[in-house]
Parts: C-alpha cells; sequence; structure tokens
C-alpha cells in the first residue's frame, strides 16, 4: 500500500472513488474513513459533507476517464476511427476484473437527484463525451450530427451498463452496432473530409 | 388511499416497489413499513428480509413490464412492427412523471451483486425481454438473430438509463436508431416472413 504517502486529501478521494465504484453511493462515512486511514474530524475538514467529498471525487477521476476513453486530439484520424476507439476501449475495459459500467452513469442512477452535487459532476463529465461525439459527427460530416451524437452515447451507456452488471461481455457487439449507425449517418471511413484535412 | 384495504403482504410488495424506484435500494426497512402501514413484526412474518422483500416485489412487477412493453402475442403485426412496439412504449413511458429508467436495470446497478435474490430477479426478467427480441429477430428473418436482440436490448436499457437521469427525452431518437439496426439485420418491414405467414 502506497496510500500512506498519499496526502489525506487524496486519500480520501481515492477511498470515495473506490468504494463508491465498487459498493455504491449510499457507502458510509466510516467505512469511507477507515479506508482512507483518516478521521472523521479531518473528512469534514476538507469536506463539507459526503456528499461534496464523492461530488470531488468524481471530478478527480474525470481526467483519467477521458484519458482512458478518448483519443488524443488532433492524432490525424479520420473521426470513424476516433469514435470507434472509444468503444474499442470500452470493450477492453469491460474485461477488467472489477469493471462496474461507467461510474458517471451509475451515480446518477443510484443518486436519483439530479440536482445532487455528484449528479451534477457526472452529469457534467458525460456531456463532454456527447460534445465529443458530436464534434467527431460533424467533423465526419454526419448528415444529422447531434441525432450520431445522441445514438453513439446510447450506445455507450447502454453497453457500459450491461456489462458492468455482467449480462454482457461485449464481444462481437459493438463493432457491428457503431459501424452500422456511423454507416447510416453517412460518416466515412478512412477518407478525411474536406473540413479535416485543410487543418 | 385504497392501500388500506390490501392484505399486509400486497402493501409491503407495492411499498417495496414504489419506494426502491424511487429512492433506490438502500431504501430502509423502517421507511417501508410505514409506507405499507405495517409493523416490522408483520414484515419478518411474511418475508426472511428486506432482500427477499425486494425480489419479491420485482417479480409481483414483471407481468405489468411485460404488458406495458411487449404487444400482445400473436397479434399478427410483423416481427418489426412488434419491435417498434416495444421502444414507442419505452418513448411513451419515459415521458410519465417519476420515470427513472428500467427498474430491473436500476436494482443491479445499484446492488452491484449479481448473486442478490433482487438482482436473480431483475436478470430473469430482462433475459425474457432479451428472448423476445431474439423471437423476433428469427420469426423476421434476421441475418444474425442473436446479435440484432443483443443490439436491441442495448438501445432499450441505454434509452430507458439516459432517459430515467433526465439527460435524454428519447425524442426523435430510438424511431431511427432501431429502424437502422433492423435494417442493417435484414429484417423487413411491413412482409411477412414464409413461417410467419404459415402461423
Amino acid at each position: 500500500m502506497t496510500t500512506e504517502a498519499k496526502p489525506t486529501r487524496e486519500r480520501l478521494l481515492d477511498a470515495a472513488a473506490t468504494l463508491t465504484y465498487r459498493d455504491g453511493v449510499n457507502v458510509g462515512v466510516e467505512a469511507l474513513c477507515k479506508a482512507a486511514g483518516v478521521s472523521k474530524r479531518s473528512l469534514y475538514q476538507l469536506f463539507e459533507s459526503k456528499d461534496e467529498l464523492l461530488a470531488a471525487s468524481l471530478k478527480e477521476g474525470a481526467g483519467a476517464f477521458v484519458t482512458g476513453l478518448l483519443p488524443p486530439a488532433d492524432d490525424g484520424r479520420p473521426p470513424r476511427d476516433r469514435i470507434m476507439h472509444v468503444f474499442a476501449q470500452v470493450e477492453t475495459q469491460a474485461h477488467a476484473p472489477g469493471f462496474r459500467g461507467c461510474r458517471y452513469l451509475a451515480v446518477q442512477i443510484e443518486l436519483k437527484d439530479p440536482r445532487h452535487p455528484a449528479s451534477r459532476v457526472a452529469r457534467r463529465i458525460k456531456r463532454n463525451l456527447l460534445g465529443f461525439f458530436r464534434a467527431e459527427a460533424v467533423q465526419g460530416g454526419a448528415a444529422d450530427p447531434e441525432l450520431l451524437a445522441r445514438q453513439l452515447i446510447l450506445v455507450f451507456d447502454g453497453a457500459s451498463a450491461r456489462a458492468g452488471i455482467g449480462v454482457d461481455t461485449l464481444k462481437g457487439l459493438l463493432t457491428p452496432t457503431v459501424t452500422t449507425l456511423l454507416d447510416a449517418a453517412g460518416l466515412g471511413g478512412t477518407v478525411r473530409t474536406a473540413a479535416a484535412s485543410r487543418r
């Protein structure tokens, strides 16, 4: 365990991320403090409430979420490949032990309150993913970029939810599904659009 | 309130269904008993545990879930229309006040334990929905019925999850998405397959 070397705040953020992902948002303050090796007093010195700790831990994880899913900006690949990259990542992640689906979807489902600080953070992070899909759809010349973006995040959420509860491995599922949707949207394969090659 | 006239068992099942859907699976025994107007003693006389009550309430709701979503068996409509019926129902249900998505998905996400009695019930009920999609896909002559069935339940879960957390209205989303997937699978429009018309 290397957690001892980390500052208290980080240990709490790590514990909140790990325990809520594994056990749900109703994990107790005692369990969080125990896992972080921190007193309740320290928790409440650093965070106004457990809700704020949860929101902060989700925000903290956003960077890793993005890096783990999205291709590097301007990697020169066509939008279609950049979109497929995300789904290839989901399929790989789904096979990792302890995978429970997209934490930002799960938190919103579990909290059942869109005004909860953690729901707000989760919604914002997923809105950025929708924004990525939309931007690639525009870039790729999709007939209806907004529709394609909504379809892609629908598949993303459906896939990670189903893999997260262990009812689908996603094997052989995402590539044909996303390919079909991209084809229907008129998103070209390996050919860059005029706009893209002018960059 | 007509609950008073109902037997204790039904009142508990109703309370469990309502409260867990609205507040999540961590709703307390006290709250359940209060909502049902029943003593804890009565609860434990009828159910071994809160977990068993939750599982029983999910099982109890399966009939309404099926009636609310699936078309009547052998209604004479082509498989494509019967599949579209399910998604039209999802879209309608998503606009109802208090809609929180598919309860059988939410319960599995919240419990995070596939061996929990309520997770088992939820998984079985959703497996039946997958079975419906698979049977219609076979009936409609889909190129790969298993793939189409997995795609459809993926869309079903993604859609109800996203509508349930209030980030998508599903308006203008499900018809083009499902149409595209059915087209790609080679599932005919209004023409019955030979097997279907022989029935």
